[in-house]
């Protein structure tokens, strides 16, 4: 190296603007029975009652519900699949075959993301570049998750009737879409501020949310210290999926860090389901971010009741293989900024 | 729908300019041995012979070859990790753990990515969008394979010994990375195509060539079309990993649309190894188009023997349980265009 080493550390911003406004012009969220159940169950778009969807497998239903969001989602933005330019999108499955082979039905360029759970802030933080640097001029993006699909690929077949851990959370079935573009009247993206992959060493597969919440706090911190704002500068603040457990463990967190949360503050995991529905620490999965952000969310934000919510989605980054080679589970949360016009 | 539907369908642009001309400031590449013993062996910066790299699992060697290629990218660029904003960057498996794990050594917003065997293309893409629009200074980008992991994920256990179809490809030992940032003496990424997911239904899983081909042929022809360039006005072309056969296959189909490939144009699955090591149709994996890169034409286009060339990088966008389930193999190209000063 030529160069010398800087022993002060550069800190630098991991918040980017977006100057020219990406609107959020649709949206559609798309989910099942239990989901319906929940406690924004009445905010979805589509409710179905088969976890298969009609199709012949969990994961053939999983890329329905992907296609159903994006085509949702255009509708809303009342436009047709060739306005849209490129379609960003992730999901939890090996080599992500529902965001992939969903794009197979559209005519779209398609870029594929993986972030686990944080797949809803991702895309929509990589979509608002594309928009927001001229680069698309609507883009889709859309984030989703399978209960059946997600349970046999990193845990246990549902035929064998495990016991759940205390500690765990339900996969969401469910899927959120957003078009990206240029509208007056939407809610707009004005900033999005990229996550670090955080390490604080929980091993424990059954524990997203102590897995998660360190990289909800580092991305949420240097959100406040990049904008200057504090907590209180937002109407909502949801991260998601933390879970009832995670959430408590990120209020502590931020509270230590001079950031304390107050009741502004909810966690997507944690309001998604309802304490009646006993499960456990409560929803997980790229869809439950998702839906509750296209549902929930954007109806207040859509209404103006609320002006400028702080979305903080946050993933889990591990496999069953890295887990059985006794890796620890680390964890990215990614935020976005979305205000009212 | 309110509007109606146009029955004229718009041909999107699937090209975009990057007026900024984001830098290749470094790169480095990181093969296996017999990645060593092929055609671009003496051009790759780091050989190791050992296939475990010193670590207990191949999963682990893999990760380390992206923290090594990574460092080795930066030190190319005379720059400190402490110097590089963001990292964008994917891999074959599983929930991308080489790439996230990776991530975790570094001190950067990391941006996962899922590509398949196009991620480096789609990494560079990316990252010359983050670039180019000013929303990071300075990025590393990265993609690697590992023969091992990809074979017991994808196939089955090396233990067995199965025989190999001679439509097979090697998943190609390494990782290649670049630093993008602004630089006047380096090659600057002018130009990105973004692919669309095609599906010509190919179901054979040993024939990856054939699955990717046409993806590549859709990519290219875009590219030809936004840009109004022809093959002739590439010093060379790259596409990578079709293999021997994929790219009779992509010859073929591009002579149909009227762009025929003389030999400015070479596939990287086919030479990465050489003729004598009998590995039947050659090179794969996101470790291929990666190395070759890195090493072979970014020395090329360094010393000047390339002014403009193409570089589009395949992926074939499967999971062993997409093709359990029946599926076709769908696939997707990305292409940048690089020139040197």
């Amino acid at each position: 190296m030529e160069e010398k080493i800087d022993i002060h550390k550069v800190q630098h911003s991991q918040t980017i603007y977006f100057k020219n406004r990406p609107s959020i012009i649709g949206s559609f969220s798309i989910a099942g029975k239990k989901e319906s159940q929940g406690n924004i169950g009445d905010k979805i778009n589509q409710i179905f009652d088969d976890c298969h969807f009609g199709e012949k497998t969990h994961e053939k239903a999983e890329k329905k519900m992907f296609e159903i969001a994006i085509e949702g989602a255009i509708k809303d933005a009342k436009m047709k699949p060739s306005d849209i330019d490129m379609m960003l999108a992730g999901d939890l499955l090996n080599q992500i075959i529902s965001s992939s082979f969903a794009a197979r039905s559209f005519d779209m360029m398609f870029v594929g993301l993986y972030g686990a759970c944080s797949t809803m802030a991702l895309s929509l933080a990589m979509g608002s570049v594309m928009v927001d640097g001229g680069y698309a001029k609507n883009v889709v993006v859309a984030a989703g998750s399978h209960f059946a699909t997600a349970e046999r690929q990193y845990r246990t077949p549902l035929e064998l009737g495990n016991q759940r851990s205390p500690l765990s959370q339900w996969t969401v079935t469910g899927c959120g879409s957003c078009v990206l573009g240029k509208a007056e009247k939407a809610p707009k993206v004005t900033a999005a501020t990229f996550g670090k992959v955080i390490d604080y060493g929980v091993k424990d597969v059954n524990n997203m949310g102590a897995a998660m919440a360190p990289a909800a706090m580092h991305t949420l911190v240097a959100h406040f210290k990049d904008t200057k704002r504090k907590p209180t500068d937002y109407d909502a603040i949801f991260t998601g999926d933390l879970g009832k457990l995670g959430e408590t463990i990120l209020r502590d967190l931020m509270n230590d860090k001079g950031y304390p949360l107050d009741d502004r503050y909810s966690d997507c995991g944690r309001i998604v389901f309802n304490e009646k529905q006993n499960l456990y620490q409560g929803g997980s999965g790229c869809g439950c971010s998702a839906i509750v952000l296209n549902s929930y969310i954007m109806e207040k934000l859509r209404k103006g009741e609320y002006k400028r919510v702080l979305f903080c989605a946050t993933g889990a980054l591990l496999s069953p293989v890295s887990s059985y080679q006794g890796n620890t589970v680390p964890g990215i949360a990614h935020a976005v900024v979305i205000e009212s016009v």
